[in-house]
């Protein structure tokens, strides 16, 4: 198996499992805790956490972005060329949508549903630029060692510091079209989020190399 | 004392705490929880987490499997050989079951009990395959010297990432049966979900050999 | 960029990105809790620690106190001049004030806005006095590269064992004042706060230097 | 000052730290959580940990056992000769009083009560065996470097998996003694608390010894 080839299994296994965690514990939450949503973005947030910490920690000796928009800064500091970052962005959402999916299974929900939860207005607009521009700047600035402890903390927080519950994540947000549950969002939603996500990434980035000057 | 009898006896002793945590804490959850699940299974899920870390942590330089399927797996990678894997499976199964007496016995219920607790379907079973080949990997792919973290942090997601609540040890699963409380599981319900723990512990053993090739 | 500038930079950044984690998660907790204050405080509380840990742990290498009392006690031990320490409490109250006014944003709610919230009493006040005490103990005893988790696991804990919640920094006193929410305070109780947040940080400089003779 | 000193006034701040933390917790937890009692729990056992891990560390340097059953294990061990021991269980005790009366005060409650909460019972004696016997094998089996946050997770899982909550702690439970508050108990159930206790430790340094041989 080419290095490359494990790479892109890496960004597909690992996208893929984040968000099934992210959209499993989000039925699981809301399934149990009788109404009170907080309880069920506690659980929500902890998973989460959690989960960051344990699939950037054990995938990435091959890669761990997940994330289309920190492979897009990545490629922006040229440390991935344009068509691994092309490939990038394909597993990563190839994945997302099979974590969405093998969640609806796990979950005995439907396999294939597009989620009509409407997330929309200017401050969850704001709220994904702020969040994404935040991690972008965390991932830069954190030592090696310590990014997937500080990822997962970051967006543990992020579920509750913006008003959107932090995506933060074109793929993620393109898995979560696919889950009409707790943490799905319906497609026109999920555009807007993605163009905020990006344009908070640049923002972030451009922060970063102030900082670096 | 025999190098092999401390192994042994670490296995007996960590699976029996790791019983005692998940079964008493589930005792614990459910009875101040008010019929708020969630909270129950926030509680049974943090405190597993705190449980593996510590005694792995601890029992680490001793033995810290307390999980037949973990064990299979380093037999099948001949870290163990047939005759030890065998008196490993026996401690972990003896310390699950002690385990699980304890809890009835610290919460003042009937030391003998069985499980009426039905759980079955093809989604949990999926589940259950799900999270052992997870927790598989985690084993096998993170660094050493964070095993421990990175195992309590997978099993604290995945309470939330399944609809299993991620058993994934046939230890801990027989264990479950002798206590007819919030984390028991009837005998019947539990020899399903070896069988899947199992196959998904195969599978989990696949992938990494695939990624490490 | 001027070391200077960075540091200030840092400062403002770290401060108001600190605030907005305070007041955002406190605004979302209490508007999903439905009533129940105490898992409103419990998200607050988690949302903190995570934040003050990858804000330290990210900026720390620019410049990471992000609170007036520490820098006092840093001009105190000489750690910094005078004209600097003016620098860092006016960059860390105005980055406080923007955090506060960035989460109402967020929220969805009018960008300026003072707090009602009365916040009063001896009992109050020696918790404040307390909170900033052990914090600056915490910070002085603690190993350099454990302040970060060390700090946050610090005030995740005074949010708990403090009848005030240990806001324990006058910088995000005076932020908190911009947001009539659930961690908000009105100004006249600000002030109180902040006298007794300065007692205590000497208060704790003192204990530290008897322990360090 | 002479290390004596330093080393008994580390003992009384620590312990007056952890019991503040446990009383103060148990306070607030319960009075916002609205009679949900699981939720109060959780609270205590978060800020219980935190409290832990920061005071374990940072105190460290100086002494840290904050605990009579642990000191008297190392007097056994030969680590403390006979009247450090003495002078140590003096200093937790005085200062495991000096925390309850603090957080009475903090939450405007009589600064002297006793408490009536009556905690009796063969399964709550067993608990309390357990968990300090499982304490003492944590703190001789962790890795010097890991004993804060080693003690802090076992402490933070005890609180769910033993039926008395683990006080684990004859100096702490003499300082509960003095709170009629969330985790107070009656002075009688105190004495019964620590004669198991004593038990419980002597066990867990037995089993130690059967490892290490």
């Amino acid at each position: 198996m080419t290095t490359l080839a494990k790479r892109l299994f890496s960004e597909f296994l690992g996208t893929a499992s984040l968000v099934a965690v992210v959209v499993g514990s989000g039925i699981m939450g809301e399934s149990l805790a009788g109404g009170n949503i907080a309880i069920a973005l506690l659980a929500n947030a902890l998973a989460t956490f959690w989960g960051l910490y344990f699939l950037i920690t054990c995938l990435g000796p091959y890669s761990s972005h997940f994330n289309p928009a920190v492979s897009l800064i990545f490629f922006l500091k040229k440390d991935l060329d344009f068509k691994t970052f092309l490939y990038f962005i394909i597993f990563q959402t190839l994945g997302a949508i099979c974590g969405a999916l093998l969640a609806n299974v796990m979950f005995d929900l439907d396999i294939f549903q597009v989620s009509e939860k409407l997330r929309t207005g200017s401050n969850l607009w704001l709220s994904e630029g702020v969040a994404t521009a935040g991690l972008i700047l965390i991932i830069l600035l954190s030592p090696k060692e310590k990014t997937a402890i500080m990822v997962a903390s970051y967006i543990g927080a992020a579920y509750w510091f913006t008003s959107s519950t932090s995506f933060a994540n074109p793929a993620v947000t393109i898995g979560r079209v696919f889950s009409d549950t707790f943490t799905g969002i319906e497609p026109y939603s999920a555009m807007y989020f993605i163009l905020y996500q990006l344009i908070g990434a640049l923002i972030g980035f451009v922060i970063f190399t102030f900082l670096r000057k």
